[in-house]
């Protein structure tokens, strides 16, 4: 199985997968082609073909695939056996989104918990998922071998939670302060955004 | 000025600008160059000096930029003398955030207002931005003529938002709902989904 998956395939294999999954299970047709999903589906089957290569190799020309095969190949990839777990820092509006955003279990993510330092959220729950202090987040990393952290706290405040993040063992960081982390070259942060995305939107209506 | 311009040089743009006002008026160096640009924010001079053509004509080879004639160019590039309206619709936890967040002010975008169907939220404030019932959409948007809308409703609503948007004059969404949307092909349609962006994450850097 190829890791280097692009971020369209990423995205149609739940689709896929949800479709695969709604077939009625005795009607004969165990095995299913990329042809047949595309039509249903209503994408490219040339697309749907190598979406599909990139995470089974059990297709086999004029046959397709087995259909439960196919399933387990997408689930496994998706990470659905042994999902990632992540959590958060800075539980203010955009951490509780994040918290309450169903979406994530699809790509094999699993938000455990929230962090944050105002007293008065520590200690609550939100979506089912906890929310602890701040000081809290190393200990709880360490125990759930988290990797993933997503940084959700003011600019003022991020900084100092990456520090904290990466001494508590996490190496994958998606940042959303507006401010430029320093880490070290081990750790991966990833910057999301959100007015540049609207930015190039913007331009490219125009 | 090229309008093609990448997400990563239009993300250092307010950086450079931030640096070029910052510098002392009278200090008798009405010039500066990329180089010294790069050398005091750290980074490649080539990439700097990339940067500055593509939003503006006044490179001199030896001397550089006249430093006010580069603000002046940056600024219009960003859009600073005419900024884009833009409108959220669904005000729950990410639409407070993205009324919440200063930022796009320095792409030259403004949130303009927020919509949303629940009675006890319309008629409030956030940030200074007005929150309006959904049915005021679309009279707003004609008056201010505005061209660009992002939804954060639940899925359910959607469709139904982007509708009224469509009808509202806007020509280009941002949608932040895992639901895929039916447009005419003259709107432009931007998904943000971040399970994928975050399952993109987790994935390289395993």
């Amino acid at each position: 199985m190829r890791k280097n998956i692009t971020p369209q395939t990423l995205q149609r294999l739940p689709m896929y997968l949800n479709y695969l999954k709604s077939l009625p299970k005795n009607s004969g047709n165990v095995n299913i082609s990329a042809t047949a999903i595309a039509e249903a589906l209503n994408l490219n089957d040339v697309q749907v073909r190598k979406d599909l290569a990139s995470v089974s190799r059990g297709g086999k020309p004029k046959v397709g695939y087995v259909t439960e095969e196919l399933i387990g190949d997408i689930g496994q990839f998706l990470g659905f056996e042994n999902k990632t777990g992540v959590i958060i820092a800075g539980v203010g509006n955009l951490g509780r989104a994040l918290l309450a955003f169903d979406g994530f279990g699809d790509y094999g993510l699993n938000i455990l918990a929230g962090f944050d330092e105002n007293k008065d959220i520590a200690g609550t729950e939100i979506n089912g998922k906890p929310v602890f202090s701040v000081s809290e987040l190393k200990a709880f990393c360490k125990k759930e071998n988290v990797k993933i952290g997503i940084i959700t706290v003011p600019e003022s405040a991020a900084q100092e939670i990456c520090d904290i993040m990466v001494s508590s063992g996490i190496t994958a960081i998606m940042n959303f302060a507006p401010v430029h982390l320093i880490a070290p070259e081990s750790v991966t942060i990833k910057n999301e955004n959100m007015a540049i995305s609207l930015a190039m939107l913007s331009r490219n209506f125009q």
